[in-house]
């Protein structure tokens, strides 16, 4: 499958987060890769489409903190990664703030995702592939194609990160597919975890569907989105849909819930279809709990493709590095028609 | 000065914290205590006044989250403190969360302030200090007394923990106080950082003046609290009263800020005082940034003392260690009527 990377996604590496109490090694490791291109092979190249797609999603204010945030880290007399330790206990009002801690917890929601030197520059090329790989489709040059996002984008909101992501690259797709007219528009979130980011950037969007299949945010990351009545507000209500699943699930229990979602887009008459594609529902992730097998990553791949639909995977998470490119490669090829 | 404290407080002994990016010692130590007792003694044994002035501040199912943190969290399978890494960013809704990270997210707002096994002791203990302290001047055993409150407490919020803080002390004092008639009640917050928890729980209500002279949050802890237009709301409107002042705050300028505190407190009416005492506005504390003396101590206690108020002094912050104590003798020997 035509796919897109570049090397500049490597720039991100940040060195520890605190995670369940631990202060660990980074689990969203640049090592990732290499396991994915040893499977499929590297990739074109991504064009470089400027600012326009990630500003169509993101924040002029946010962006400009991302950007400035880890040589703001080092103005302070910092080194290493910039990561935030204090949050804006439910709904403080938005404030301008001086302090780079404080702009890395007003910012962010969590303290797994560090700001490294190279995180601007990787997010950046991150999106720039994801661009490129709507491109491609859009000029008529393949019916599909994969965006070998590193960072991952799902967790990333309008004006937030979190959960390793930064620029929502499956956002920044979908937007840019509306905008070239290949609407109406889904995007199904098939990681482990729930996509908040994508959730609240089209929570009141009736351009855009998104449907997701996750573990119970009652007992899983990132908890306080995702639960099965959030369905959209405003104009996008009944444009959201999530299927919390318990941990364990195997793929019988995923199938059926794979069946409602894209009965779902189905519904909602979507003819452009980005998928946000995590590997970590895989039995052997070692963050997550889901029992899904490399086969099943091909079962979910062909299951998705029988809805015809012109498309862009972006990749999302996965963790269990020396199975990560076997998965990839698994969905990829139940994934091409 | 009449003191109240006992051994339980120092029950709560958190090992690490994560602060400014560095995975460091955690600050508020119960090493701060022999620092005090060996300026200002022991002190007498507080009473046990059983839960109903602490009920009559925190929401109960915040208390019951606090009681059961730790172990909740052994139950998990951890070990070692109990410490959120994920946060609900900017408003998200209240959700009944089954999972302790979710739940250590959801009533948390820092990565700075881990729950031991021995916090709940701790801050019971330390909230019973505080009580006994309002109970002796309630019952004219004494004008004035000191709670050597440890964990600290202007922090915690009526449902939320941070800032090293787990229950209110000064708050609680000061409903208490409204409750045995001795008001109108006013807090004074000396303490280097806004107390951000004990305005929150008095910011709509008429009853309490809270009044505060800390370090600009634009640049300092807690960040997201404390600007000078915050000046409560509804019922509440014009009973909160800020004073950011800049780093590098001397007597003169620290001096004006009292003056003006201090006339606000008086233009209430307040018959009587709970003073949030932090000694971190200390030229040498080490995650501070004013530049007062010892002596400076002994003035502001001379200063308040001026209102000549029944009086409850809670201790909250102060982490240089070796001058911990002769800042708190300095305060109590100016304060003393």
């Amino acid at each position: 499958m035509l796919t897109f990377y570049c090397d500049h996604q490597s720039a991100h590496a940040p060195l520890r987060e605190l995670n369940n109490g631990e202060w660990m090694d980074f689990a969203e490791s640049p090592a990732r890769l290499a396991s994915i291109h040893a499977s499929i092979g590297m990739g074109e190249a991504p064009k470089d489409h400027g600012m326009a797609p990630i500003e169509a999603v993101h924040d002029s204010e946010y962006l400009a903190f991302l950007k400035s945030a880890h040589d703001e880290w080092l103005a302070a007399g910092r080194d290493g990664d910039a990561i935030g330790y204090a949050f804006p206990v439910r709904g403080r009002r938005k404030l301008s703030l001086d302090r780079i801690d404080a702009k890395l917890g007003a910012f962010g929601f969590d303290a797994a995702s560090p700001i490294s030197a190279g995180t601007w520059e990787a997010a950046y090329w991150s999106a720039q592939s994801a661009v490129s790989a709507l491109e491609s489709v859009a000029d008529g040059q393949a019916r599909q194609a994969f965006a070998l996002c590193r960072p991952p984008g799902h967790h990333a909101g309008r004006d937030y990160f979190g959960g390793y992501c930064y620029m929502n690259n499956a956002a920044i797709v979908a937007r840019a597919a509306c905008n070239r007219g290949l609407g109406p528009v889904a995007i199904l979130d098939v990681d482990y975890h729930h996509g908040n980011g994508t959730q609240d950037i089209f929570y009141e969007d009736a351009d855009v569907f998104f449907a997701s299949i996750h573990a119970d945010p009652a007992g899983d990351y990132p908890y306080f989105w995702g639960h099965a009545d959030e369905r959209g507000q405003g104009e996008g209500e009944g444009t959201t849909s999530n299927q919390p699943l318990p941990r364990g699930t195997t793929w019988t229990g995923y199938e059926a819930a794979l069946d409602r979602a894209l009965e779902a887009i189905g519904g909602f008459g979507a003819r452009f279809l980005v998928v946000s594609y995590g590997a970590d529902t895989f039995e052997k992730d070692p963050i997550s709990h889901f029992r899904l097998t490399t086969p099943d990553m091909e079962r979910i791949g062909a299951r998705i493709a029988q809805a015809r639909l012109a498309s862009v995977v972006v990749m999302e998470g996965g963790y269990r590095i020396d199975a990560l490119g076997h998965n990839v490669a698994a969905f990829l090829s139940g994934f091409e028609l």
